[in-house]
């Protein structure tokens, strides 16, 4: 069984509902979640990089605010230098999604952000692996998995409504992929571990 | 009036489709489009400079192909660094439109690495200007101006279809309206040209 | 006269230096270069807003931490969510320049995503116009304006010394240009201005 | 024994420099390199396609040609819209190397369109996993790996010289370290499958 951080931070909720998705994509596929929600002004991470530390991946899940990870998510990472410093993600897993209100937005460049990061503690990344979902027609509206064509990372659009109603099924249903495509993938890589991939030759 | 350069490939002719609605945002604004449409194999780029040399403004356009701009508008680009080197294009403004099947996909790539690339040919760079045309519920289905929320340039979804009928109407009107914005800006920067901003020192 | 504010978040002293480098730069071209510090747990920045508010152009300035702009000038980003919602820095100029412990680390990111908040903002870009500084043999370690490289913003590299000694003087000649290239485009850019770019057909 | 693709592009000799020490790092670590060189005019990529059908992993290496990957590597990223369509490349490892004149440049943005790219593929993404070779003083000048600062793939600098003679050793020495790093990756990710990763419920 493979353990999944998934730490995030919600503005108004639209975060953490993807969130509890991307949870249960993970459990639906035999995964052990681990739900992290960054607090607004939040400084201390202390404990969420405890309980990252046996973690085989880490999902990262943001808004998109203004181009790109909302402050409270890049408090978060600046306070990742800490465990940058020792290696102590290097090699694990690592994921994200993003909503935000448009259907594209800067979207993109909040994942491509997270990507960059993950690359600097030396993890994997890993993606949607999801076809589009709807490239037939002009509308975005339906309940396809992948329905806004994002790879890097899942998206979501809310509207400005309650949680309880958007993101759509669609969106919500990506990012439950995107959860049991990180499960599965981090079983594998913890099953093919060696001790040859410590090298320290081999890995810089 | 200032003359606007609009340089883009098209492979099914969506991209020329809206190539020619950000022309007529041009011409509407009083502005003077020069349309140049990049062939498949072509290598040979003279007259493309030398019509360009005398734009106030160049609005790249490209769909979006494998992640970021399509290998004809790349030869336009590496071509491009002949008048890079006598820096024939710098401080003219730069903009840039695209269209994928995808709502959002990765055109954001696409757009910033034609910023990018602007970037070091010296010149300057001019957005949408937009808000968000739809923000108000989960479906990108609207004929609203910038549906798909898109800043840094202008954004469109073409379907499987005859560019007769994809893009659809928003998408079509934010990219006149791309080419409006561009025609004005590049006239007010003409007419605040002195002397005083070619002066060496000053412009690195 | 231009006037020119420059925000910008420096967690050791260098970016600061940079920023008064840059303000340098701008009051030699003739501009007026108005200073605005964030603190680290910033979250009013209500006098930044009344201080930007008439100004011509905003060069941002932010260490890269961590692949990105610090979490403070994220802040401030954020918070610009209030000015963007009136479009108070519509058409205003805006360029960046960061500064990380590498020569290239993730520093493009930095500015690339300053680019595309801006873009939200409906601002205009403006990079360094500058070749680089230093392609002739292995080493950065020249005096040379521009030796990283570097076009859609500046770029300034700190070894783990006092800002008194890091970056070097290439760098610091970099953020100048970049301030006298801004001051003397936004004076330009003022001078051309009429009452036709703010026909609401034509800039969105 | 994992087999890694090594596809490249090189103008002036310098990124294939860099492919053979990649290729290099690959045997070291025990895996199988195959070197694709793509020519400057190539548009029939059959035999490469054939030839990356059973590799664990692919390595992508292409200058910095004005801000992004060149001309040439694109035209094998867009005909690899035939491998996409099927989903041959999915799951694969994929890594990247690039190389330009200055110590900077915009070679990060190769990088990350290089990811983005691999991610519409469906494959996982490994950097560097390397910590700065040089952040002590102002001078990229060293013998050190990583001496760039480069985590989501590998930078280098040429010098307007030979490929016998630039890039240096430290960036050669980085090159070849992500050749063993993707080596002992792909061969861990090989021998941890199963066939539940292919579930499609999972996998998206």
């Amino acid at each position: 069984m493979s353990k999944v951080a998934i730490v995030y931070h919600s503005g108004f909720g639209h975060t953490d509902r993807l969130a509890r998705d991307v949870a249960q994509g993970v459990a639906d596929a035999g995964g052990l979640p681990d739900l992290l929600r960054i607090e607004p002004q939040q400084s201390d991470f202390g404990e969420f990089f405890d309980r990252i530390a046996d973690a085989d991946a880490i999902i990262f899940g943001s808004p998109t605010y203004m181009g790109t990870v909302s402050a409270p998510m890049k408090a978060f990472m600046d306070a990742s230098a800490r465990p940058y410093f020792v290696k102590a993600w290097k090699d694990k897993l690592g994921a994200a999604f993003t909503v935000s209100g448009s259907p594209s937005g800067d979207k993109l460049n909040t994942l491509t952000s997270l990507a960059i990061f993950a690359a600097q503690h030396g993890m994997l990344w890993i993606g949607t692996g999801q076809a589009p979902g709807n490239n037939d027609d002009h509308s975005a509206a339906t309940d396809a998995e992948n329905r806004l064509g994002s790879f890097i990372g899942a998206m979501a659009q809310a509207a400005n409504e309650s949680p309880d109603v958007t993101p759509g099924s669609g969106d919500r249903a990506s990012a439950r992929a995107l959860g049991g495509r990180v499960a599965v993938a981090a079983a594998r890589w913890r099953r093919g571990e060696s001790e040859a991939l410590r090298a320290p030759a081999l890995i810089g």
